[in-house]
């Protein structure tokens, strides 16, 4: 934010607060100066013990790093203490993420985003009794400043991810100290549910991970996930740039609710009213109506649906396409596949560290693709439905169960977690979608499937106002509230297609998890805003 | 949307519905079917003509593109329409720019994107009078398929972008109809200033382009401001991707105003409010606090601000950069000015066509930067203003005016239109800068400016709970709601900066532009939320 608005609204705040907000906050004046007298004290006292500490200037807490200067040290990263190092003495910053004393030795491991080492201190030549005492009290998850030798092992550290070697620390300080009582264990959340179960082991429920959620992604599988998404995000823009699309920004307050009101958020717009876009697709559409031929949006998408369900957000994230075409919508049916075949490619030959460290806390089969993609009509998935003993009409939708059967009986079949499902029928998708030339009861639409769940509804859209004021009639939409829609098509427009990806969606199901919460940094659905 | 969403939408839709709104619904289906009586009657009027016109087949509007069938015909883009395709035989898909019949020919130029062709229509073997009347009648902005030879030209056509081929037209069909009366003129939209001004001859006033914005975006200039726009985006991407930048997805529905409350628009949320992220900026500190080192995201950002300036929206889209340091925030300020760099160097080198196109209606200097970037202290700024006559405290905050002069000022000095200002004084900075640890007056806060104004504001972040409480008591600043955000340090916290740049301010400014409007696909302000 700017300082304009900030200085702002600290005045605004000033002059809002009344006597009994203004007595609170004393009240939190005097526990804060309660709480630096009695680190003053603590400091005071370790100054006295260390006035015999031979290694009294080798351990302690750091002033905070307030720019003071600029230190002319290297840190090495934890992922490259490596046997080639062994010998070095080297200065590593990290987090205390277990601590064990023993004697006159305390274990220390330090770990740095995925990776972890073990070190020790050790009483002898470069550290006191006090300093290891120090080093033993520090709290879990404390950042810290480590001066250590880098010591080959004999026998490898199963436990760590730099299995070959250890830390011999000659220097620590505490960079920033965390609070003793942790609100949720790091290696409880990590650990698998069987585990938990069987072994009567501790594991942490979804709403406590993500009530602490800057802790919770501290985690291996979390820093996993989020690694991965953002690998998820690169490739697909990167895989369309490369096909000539232009990347482009729409807003997501909008004037009027184009679908008809349902479902939307309000938003107080000055002296007026105004929603949240539950889609780009009228921009996107207004973007091929301004010759930019093909385009793509990643941006928050936001459904006021009071849906609580495992697959189902208040706010996610929209893989947007769209895209002119010459004569046949296939034509983008195959653009957006093939954009998914390269995700899928590039996570599975860039990601596989991501992968297998998710897979350890939640296993699941390998994804698998075909190329090209497959693409079954509506019509041959409900025969094979009706096949399978249900039994529903040519026009009826797909209920989730059933999309979850067609899923497994298209991977029996095919073998393959990612298919297309082609030629919807008309009476089941909006008004702009485009009717089958060939069969009126059928239209150019189409979802996308990964393991048995939709992650992209598309369709070619209808470019011909006359036309779309017939089909919104049809469908007993109010003309007056889509004029402008309708009005983009009136100055020339492409034919055109295109769909939308839920990023979250893609994410879970591509690494087989069960709940699209665990996908999203910072879930929003009807009963959760923070943190 | 997804098909249920939009299901129930039109269900409510319906019986939402007044006999009055159903009543208007008939009369417009009534005009939509005399316009379909009135157009059929057209249709058999040319067949009746057609009977004596032997190139009958070689013209006539299209059915709809309803992807009947999937033609084996390769489109050639106009672009590719260069003299080694000369005495070719192709099929090209573009708009009618510009028509003028002529005796026995039609004059047409066509038109893709930002590329434009010569076209003609003669009377001859290939063509009729019919024909030739037909084409000169297609209205503007209509899209067309051609079939047609390639000719070299002797003489330059300077009027378009292939200047040394013509086509000379066989076959014309007419894909989708632009209603007759445009609501502006392309050639008026491109216009400069001066030159309308000087000649007398129309431009267009920026509400009407907006208004209409899906044909202002069609115009040479448009196409380039947002195809270099996109390239802005790219460029910041894989310059942090490259320096290990993971990419995060923030909220945008929050559940508190952490900064107070002022210039934040509210959403009804479900039985509850919540408001509209001001910026992403607690929610890339807690991914620090969370591990992952270094973040950015990209997505919109909402001011509540009654300030209808030229450089001021109510959403805008933020590029945002938070990053962990070990000793010195000078570590961010050196990254973020690399990026920039980065940008400014792609941009030059990969978007020259698109920044001389702009540069034709908005002539502008070329972008100057320097390398590494020019770094300022506050204080220094404050000394060149003063010294130009300017009176101002040591502690005053830069004006808008100020910051312009101060710019002019730098580029004449430095001769770069890119740098640095650091160390604001604390007292016109957010309550959660960290102050300076040599000069209490100041602090560890930077702002950066491309031509004299504000692209980016950012400083090093209070990453200690304690120093936190009581830099918010001091801006009295209502502890409870902030909790969340001062949490977020209590369990380690490494020291770390950032900043957030304003998408449509950088592509402004670049271009020497002069409203943040026109880099703005559908801009938001307090009197703009259409279309």
């Amino acid at each position: 934010m700017t300082k304009e608005q900030v200085t702002g609204a600290a005045e605004e705040e000033q002059q809002a607060q009344s006597k009994k907000a203004l007595k609170k906050q004393q009240k939190e004046a005097e526990k804060a100066a309660k709480k630096a007298e009695k680190q003053a004290k603590l400091a005071a006292e370790q100054q006295t013990a260390d006035e015999d500490d031979f290694a009294k200037d080798r351990y302690g807490v750091s002033a905070m790093v307030q720019s003071q200067e600029k230190v002319d040290r290297t840190l090495v990263r934890v992922q490259e203490l490596t046997p080639h190092r062994g010998g070095q003495l080297v200065w590593v910053r990290a987090r205390i993420h277990t601590s064990r004393a023993k004697g006159k030795q305390c274990f220390l491991v330090l770990r740095q985003q995925q990776f972890n080492v073990q070190a020790l201190v050790a009483v002898g030549d470069r550290a006191s009794k006090q300093m290891v005492k120090f080093a033993a009290n520090i709290t879990k998850e404390s950042i810290v400043d480590v001066e250590a030798v880098v010591q080959t092992v004999e026998q490898k550290i199963e436990s760590c991810s730099q299995q070959d070697v250890e830390l011999h620390i000659e220097r620590i300080f505490v960079i920033s100290q965390a609070e003793p009582r942790l609100p949720l264990q790091l290696e409880d959340a990590v650990r698998p549910e069987t585990e938990g179960e069987e072994e009567g082991r501790a594991t942490v429920n979804q709403d406590t991970k993500l009530d602490n959620r800057v802790i919770d992604l501290r985690t291996t599988t979390s820093q996993a996930i989020f690694r991965l998404q953002s690998g998820v995000c690169q490739l697909f823009r990167d895989t369309l740039i490369n096909k000539g699309f232009v990347e482009i920004q729409t807003p997501k307050i909008i004037s009027a609710a184009s679908e008809g009101g349902a479902n939307v958020f309000t938003v107080s717009y000055f002296k007026t009213s105004a929603y949240l876009a539950q889609s780009p697709q009228l921009y996107k559409q207004m973007c091929i109506c301004a010759d930019f031929d093909k385009v793509f949006c990643v941006g928050p998408v936001f459904r006021a649906e009071d849906s609580n369900t495992h697959r189902h957000l208040t706010e996610f994230v929209g893989l947007d396409i769209e895209m002119a075409f010459n004569y046949h919508y296939h034509e983008v049916i195959d653009s957006i596949t093939d954009t998914m075949v390269q995700i899928f490619k590039g996570l599975r030959d860039h990601f596989q560290t991501e992968i297998q460290t998710v897979g350890k806390q939640y296993p699941s089969e390998p994804f698998k693709f075909l190329e090209p993609t497959l693409r079954l009509e509506y019509r041959e998935a409900v025969a094979m439905l009706r096949a399978a003993g249900v039994e529903m009409g040519d026009e009826e939708d797909l209920s989730t169960p059933n999309e979850k059967l067609l899923g497994r009986l298209v991977k029996e079949k095919y073998d393959t977690d990612f298919y297309v499902l082609d030629k919807y029928p008309l009476a089941v998708r909006p008004f702009y979608t485009m009717p089958d030339p060939n069969n009126p009861k059928y239209s150019n639409s189409y979802d996308m499937f990964m393991r048995g769940e939709e992650i992209l509804s598309g369709a070619q859209r209808v470019h011909d106002a006359q036309l779309l004021t017939e089909r919104a009639l049809h469908h007993g939409i109010d003309l007056e509230k889509i004029k402008a829609y309708i009005d983009s098509f009136r100055y020339g427009a492409p034919p055109h297609a295109g769909g939308g990806i839920g990023l979250e969606r893609v994410t879970m199901l591509y690494l087989g998890l069960h709940n699209v919460r665990q996908t999203s940094m910072f879930p929003r659905d009807p009963k959760r805003l923070t943190p």
